[in-house]
């Protein structure tokens, strides 16, 4: 951590600051300048809490140099992590993965239809949500626990494992008896006691960044999970919330090398969420492999016109075998 | 809902749109104009799902003229609504409330000369969080239950119905016993959950906007919480998330007449995360009350410079009581 | 400067950043910590461009002390600047000064019956923009040179000085012929070579703030100004873009107690083009002027409802000495 | 356009509008529904002003159907443009160009360098800037009239054509002397007397978004351009302004298949500003081509460890062969 203090601060101030730092146990090392003088704070094991001095006399600003995370940093963690996700490797050299199914589980024949037409296409993990999160209450809200059986039951029949989100900590039970992959929603990323309850489980987890979270602060909600002890985390980009309104979010693929750079979880894309736009999934899910994606999650619906949700964003059937043939063709291209 | 054409669609693809609007029910009215047809929906009584028309071949454009909230629209329920906060009434044309205190419970000691202090100076609800959402995990979490006790315990002993954050559902038996109005933290605004949980509920409840939540988001939320059942709830604002970063967030002052124009709750603000700047606080806590707002939630710690949470941005109560003196005389001055 | 380098950061590495820190000129002072090392730069007399180390080996971050301001900034010069804006005092301890007129000059009697009016209410500066920019082409882009007289002849029958938009250098001499106070729109605020231009200039100038400029840079464009010479600098807030689209843009208040901090030129406020909506417009100026704004621009049109451009954001000559006489009122208030 | 009436508009209120309405020389057409009443505006050519609408008592909210800008839609000009820069083709089905060289100009033999390593490479249009627009004004402003010079001696020795920024009007005709398209920044994407002077000349222009430009926006800047006469426009992304800083800007992909789809004018893509960071550079600029993009702009710099502006993002001249290579193969693997 590095205080900085106003050009115009006294001894005094500076002496002050001093004193409040190594009141926190840490030790303060006054760094002068020809414009200001500037104090170095060291001894710390991690992030500090700069709120008892931030706004104390004299002091300009503070700036942190350690990070809210250290569990997830690839600076103390270089080799990449794989997760094993019932089976399917995600992460490091690994083939990228294509996770791909309807937004909301409507029905058994929905979700088997859709179980298998994703599975014909190369699909390798099947996505339902059984539990929505919808802006309005008046809008549908999912089948809940029904839901989750005709997921595993569709899963179990394409040969496929499954993954869902969770909304709620008492759902983790019934969650983790039908699903084998956990997500946790955009809307959920800062929702810390429901992280720190999967971190305490053996189940992998798909963490999808908040709309407006940083890539600090997504880092640092995949902390909370690995403090706890569960290292099968997956981190997915799905757009944030800019001024633009042609989008439903933008999708923010620089974010997908830059967290390889700085973490060693796998990260994959979710295009569908991100653009809102069927036109656009393909041609985004593509860039996404080129920019270093683990792998994709994108919303497919037997018959996206009747879907109760998200439908003009879903490929059906048809458009996302297309795809998955394009995605094959890449991949080969990329070197897998 | 309105749904605008592409220039180049054809009489086949404005058909299919119609059909697909009568297949949900509602009646489709094209609009020819002399550069394209739009198709006028009618007949929804509430907000339109437009997933699966937004994407028909042929579609340029759809959009709502429904809200996805209705209770808590002043158009269907013109009088302002005055919430008993366990005595303390806040809305309509009564006097501003100050809610003041600690941002997070540290002991006994510290809640009870907080309360004390708060009191003196004219605060009239008592704030403190026992369960602290922090960006990472390593940072002070709260005390929990115990933290629950001191604050009712400072309450009782200063006379202040206290206001406290839940963050889980599984929280709501004590906090409901310990505390008299619930608080629904930014980062919970889109927890559905939670909100249909403290729906069912007879304790107000304090929601605070999301970082980045828009307006109409944010009184979707309440939607959640009025249509189960619980008509008492107060909105705040606390800043939301811009490139700015010279303050904490960025205080959004407009939302306040925006908000009484638009909803019948009442709408207060949190000026201390707003700006997360100990010096800004006072002031723009009068903007605030000149905006409109009908009440203010200020972070008061007995020693900022000790706080274990957001000290930089906390007056203590030498600065509160100053605040408090102003406050008073600007409140008689706008007719208090 | 301060450069943070990787925890795995060789000592080559560090040799190596260190020397070309040495190259520049300046001093580099390695500071050990526990799990990396930082190199304090010492010996600049200003911001220094980061752009050759930020991406050298083993540097993780480079952060800034300095700022690409000085003239501007109250660390160098701590006394409040006031702008004598032809006779009106604007900054300091002076009464705030309230700047009012349309948008846009239609017409000589517009103008004269909209100078009239202000005058009347109390307004002592008047507004007009001759030169409109427009964020397309087939929208009315302003009466040009002609425009300018009817701003000027309006000016002296009310006995107003006038402040007029200048969109481009060739326009200078015109402007400065017909305007007391030269305006620098949100969309030139980097404009440089046009900031440079009216640097050399005696006239007073207001800048307003770019729609999504930050405050450094907001400052550091002012700087321009001043570093040319001209330090009769009024800056301007109007508004930011966020993602909020119920109002035109996000009025940000906080800035107003800020940049008095931060800085000696005054800073008024534009709660006109900030909410675009004329029921907002009284409620923020109040708030602007609680907030410390040594200013307001408000829109005023005779009759808003056949504005050529933004009549929804502009008060009547009714509306307005409603206004000012509420904002005599709340001065008086304030001390003043 | 759509005028949507308040809930409890009376018979009045509506007949007001439509009558505002009719006097605008256009016809309003009501639509009653089951819970409010809106008026379609119909005969209007383009774009409607709504300003002397929007705030009519009664009135909720005023919809837009048609866009500012027609002559750069793809609705109103399906076939895509080609432009024609120098003898190089851009856009339509055209093999993607890329365009590189260093940000700023420095000296003759730094230009010659570089222009004979991206001619090398493969690059077919070389980038230099002559006019630098910088934050501040203590920064290295560029070599003015001098730099044009090398710029054109580097790209006649290594036998490009080249592209430079324009920064204010009286520039034009130096700038069109040395170069052969002119480049208008993203700090001027707004400058509309600047984009109207381009708009009469016959040189093509590259024009960048602004970094906080909507879609519309920027497509109506083109249209500024378009509507004096001049059709050979590149459109630029560059990366947008968001919350987010650990890369210099967002970089929107998302924005290459949606201006393909809105527009006829060719759009590519700059990853260096975007991304500000050099190890982003080649992954992003491979991803953009994936995305759609017509054409890449990369800053190469020979040395870009002692480059006077923007050196973190530069690849140097082996970088940027390799990354030349890649792109070759990506290219071949597209199709071209």
């Amino acid at each position: 951590m590095l205080i900085v203090m106003h050009h115009s601060a006294t001894r005094e101030q500076i002496r002050a600051v001093q004193e409040a730092v190594e009141a926190m146990g840490l030790r303060a090392e006054p760094i002068p300048g020809s414009e200001r003088t500037a104090i170095g704070v060291l001894g710390n094991q991690g992030y500090v809490d700069d709120a008892t001095i931030r706004e104390l006399p004299g002091v300009r600003e503070v700036i942190h140099v350690s990070k809210p995370y250290k569990l997830v940093s690839r600076d103390f963690h270089p080799a990449p992590t794989v997760v094993d996700a019932a089976g399917v490797q995600v992460g490091g050299g690994h083939v990228p993965v294509v996770i791909a199914g309807p937004c909301s589980i409507e029905s058994e024949e929905q979700m088997l239809a859709a179980a298998r037409q994703v599975k014909a296409a190369g699909a390798r993990i099947l996505r339902g949500g059984a539990f929505k999160p919808r802006t309005g209450p008046h809008s549908f809200q999912g089948l809940g626990i029904e839901g989750l059986k005709y997921l595993r039951a569709a899963g179990d029949a394409a040969e496929l494992p499954v993954v869902t989100e969770v909304m709620r900590i008492e759902q983790l039970d019934a969650v983790c008896r039908y699903a084998d992959i956990l997500q946790i929603g955009a809307r959920n990323m800062q929702n810390f006691d429901l992280l720190k309850e999967v971190g305490k489980l053996d189940h992998p987890v798909l963490l999808k960044r908040g709309m407006s979270a940083t890539i600090e602060e997504f880092l640092a909600a995949a902390e909370y999970i690995l403090a706890e002890g569960n290292g099968r985390v997956i981190l997915c980009e799905r757009g944030i919330r800019t001024f633009e309104r042609a989008t439903r979010n933008t999708l923010d693929l620089s974010v997908v090398p830059l967290i390889r750079e700085m973490s060693h979880l796998p990260i994959i894309v979710d295009p569908s969420h991100a653009t809102g736009k069927r036109a656009l999934v393909p041609v985004m899910a593509k860039a996404a492999l080129v920019a270093g994606a683990h792998g994709l999650m994108i919303e497919v619906h037997p018959e996206p016109e009747k879907a109760l949700c998200d439908g003009a964003q879903s490929l059906n059937g048809e458009g996302f075998a297309v795809l998955m043939g394009e995605i094959r063709g890449l991949l080969k291209y990329l070197g897998y």
